[in-house]
């Protein structure tokens, strides 16, 4: 029985709040040998307090061992098993920056890139040109490009990226990336894996034959490159599984996506996480369900700063207070993975997660927020697509099972 | 490949003896922030003996985040998954008071209530009517009810509780309960969900029709509801799966009905748990699995008194000593759910759980029985079908998998 068909029949309405606050990349390493992690390292009273009136745990994305990409991630915590659901950065890109997706739809990232005479890329991401030269770009291409059988939209995202998505019947989406993966290399040919996607690979093709020609006489931006052709998965929305009432509140866009995917609405969320502590607020009576993203857990590990990750954690833990202030049901602070700053980039390892529900939580002998804390907790170690069933229970949102 | 047949192909006879002692409700949360569970506040020398020799843990009744009814936190402690084998209610309760119910069988909860004049319910249980009321009111009910093409079978159960059968062919158990669940309103009429139900919903409408002619001069009873029509599930027996002769002693009619369900001889218990023990060392040459069952640990959860569930759970520990006098080669004792006195409620909260096996058991660092000691156990935390594999393997029960 799949877990969400449970889940429909055994939920109950009631008026409980719950907030998921992610801190994306959360989980690290120490650096030395026996050393601490980040999260260990940083000054957190206010995650301690969290910790020691509820109860932790480690939360595996998607599998042990698997490292998830921002999709998989968020798409567990959100109690959609990610091995199941699986979704193309196109559809995610394309959602990111408000680009509408629906069934008949192919969505493509795209990437401005440089070319020499030969037609060879020098450089992946042209420069990283500013986004208004993308935005430039973005118009020359949507005022020269016209294929026939299919609808085109293009989009600028952030500097040298691009959203493409073609609307059109029978459009599949097994087609490769065009790019190479490294310089002094040709582009290659937007290939179809499958009879299906044979149609979107033709109109990929005239596509980057007329952009080539738009794009000819521009530097660094002469050409571009597309990846991660995606159609819109099917999937259920969070209020037809859970019941709920979601808001979003993400700073970057490919988190509103990902919110927007499983029928999120999605806040202004301003620029900062005291922006965004007030969007909550504001939208407390209308909502029952907060997401709320926090980035710079992960882009501080990506960079492999350990100091600025322990700094941002610390900053995340100081606005801890405003979260409680506003008295949820249920408060869960988590990670969609770990990005150690040793590795500089996502992991396998679990993320440090803890639940906190006066009503209803059985503590357990932990008293801080950490790795090595956590693996004494009474969540112990569980897999990501299980904390929204529980986060329910406790939020007092589902009935017994069976008489 | 599912469990059983897994089982069926390693599983090898053994002349070793396993005791199942589920305390019903057995996990519980503190009341005070911080404070201790009612588990961890009972003084049990002899339990914490067990925890001490053998190792412990907490056990996930059917996933996390569901609040189990009696039925399938049973049947995951009988190593059958409780989200593949549903049973409805009529068949617990039937199979409780010793009422077969067979493949050709749609088995019923009857309640005796008050209606007005006007036929609206004043009462749903009739003043809890004594017993020796109800099974007056049966006997009536049997001498005067006829129903052509059907054999209907009626017993009382307890004060306003009946259960009713009926036998015939084509018999679906697709029917809605007519209990409209609050007061104040009509009885509803059985209608079928689908078209094999339709001929059970016929015959429980013309079965009410005759009941209320029956009972009309009757005060406070004079009229009743069902509910929980259901059929029996097809399920394999402890015996074809296991190997074992598999013997119940519980109090209470629904417990032997889980018993009966998976085909365990369901002996006579007795009143108290010194009576059950009694039966089992009666028995001990007959049968090789013995599932005792101890109500009290629920019953006085779900009244909400903390106090009083120590109590009973200190009184368990007494009887422990005369369990281990017979020297059984697996103990396992564990609940089939929590129900913390707090939440005067079952609960979805992981349930502590001690496998004591002497000359098997890989002993841990934990030497009390609680929630909290259980969360450091060697049994880490578990699904609860997963604990019969693990006892039949302590008591040297399945061979090697595999060259």
């Amino acid at each position: 029985m799949h877990m969400h068909d449970l889940i429909r029949e055994l939920r109950e309405p009631n008026t409980t709040k719950i907030v998921l606050l992610v801190a994306d990349g959360l989980g690290g390493l120490p650096i030395e040998p026996g050393g601490k992690t980040e999260l260990e390292t940083a000054r957190t009273p206010n995650l301690d307090a969290l910790a020691a009136e509820g109860t932790v745990g480690l939360s595996t994305p998607v599998a042990p061992g698997i490292t998830p990409g921002s999709g998989p991630g968020h798409l567990g915590l959100f109690g959609y098993d990610p091995l199941q659901y699986q979704i193309g950065r196109g559809v995610l890109e394309a959602l990111g920056i408000g680009v509408e997706v629906g069934p008949k739809d192919v969505a493509i990232r795209g990437n401005f890139c440089t070319i020499d005479e030969e037609g060879r890329v020098t450089d992946r991401r042209a420069g990283r040109i500013p986004t208004e030269v993308c935005e430039q770009l973005v118009t020359k291409l949507r005022a020269g490009i016209k294929i026939e059988g299919v609808e085109t939209l293009i989009e600028a995202v952030r500097e040298y990226r691009l959203v493409v998505r073609f609307r059109g019947e029978g459009l599949g989406d097994n087609v490769c990336d065009t790019d190479p993966l490294s310089t002094g290399l040709h582009t290659l040919e937007p290939k179809a894996g499958d009879v299906a996607s044979e149609k979107t690979a033709h109109i990929a093709a005239e596509f980057l034959r007329q952009a080539k020609a738009i794009l000819k006489d521009e530097r660094p931006a002469n050409f571009l490159m597309l990846r991660g052709f995606a159609k819109f998965p099917d999937i259920a929305t969070m209020e037809d599984v859970y019941g709920l009432k979601p808001v979003a509140i993400a700073v970057y866009p490919m988190y509103r996506g990902l919110a927007r995917l499983v029928g999120m609405t999605v806040a202004d969320p301003g620029k900062t996480i005291a922006d965004q502590l007030e969007v909550a607020k504001a939208n407390w009576d209308k909502y029952d369900f907060f997401f709320i993203h926090y980035k710079y857990t992960d882009s501080t590990g990506e960079d492999g700063n350990f100091a600025k990750k322990v700094e941002v954690i610390e900053a995340l833990d100081a606005e801890i207070p405003k979260l409680r202030a506003l008295k949820p049901d249920v408060l869960v602070v988590t990670g969609d993975h770990s990005t150690p700053s040793r590795m500089k980039s996502h992991s396998f390892h679990p993320v440090p997660t803890l639940l906190w529900a006066p009503a209803t939580t059985r503590p357990d002998l932990v008293t801080t927020f950490g790795e090595r804390p956590c693996l004494q907790g009474g969540l112990g170690q569980f897999l990501a697509k299980d904390i929204m069933p529980l986060v329910l229970a406790h939020a007092g949102r589902l009935q017994k099972f069976g008489a």
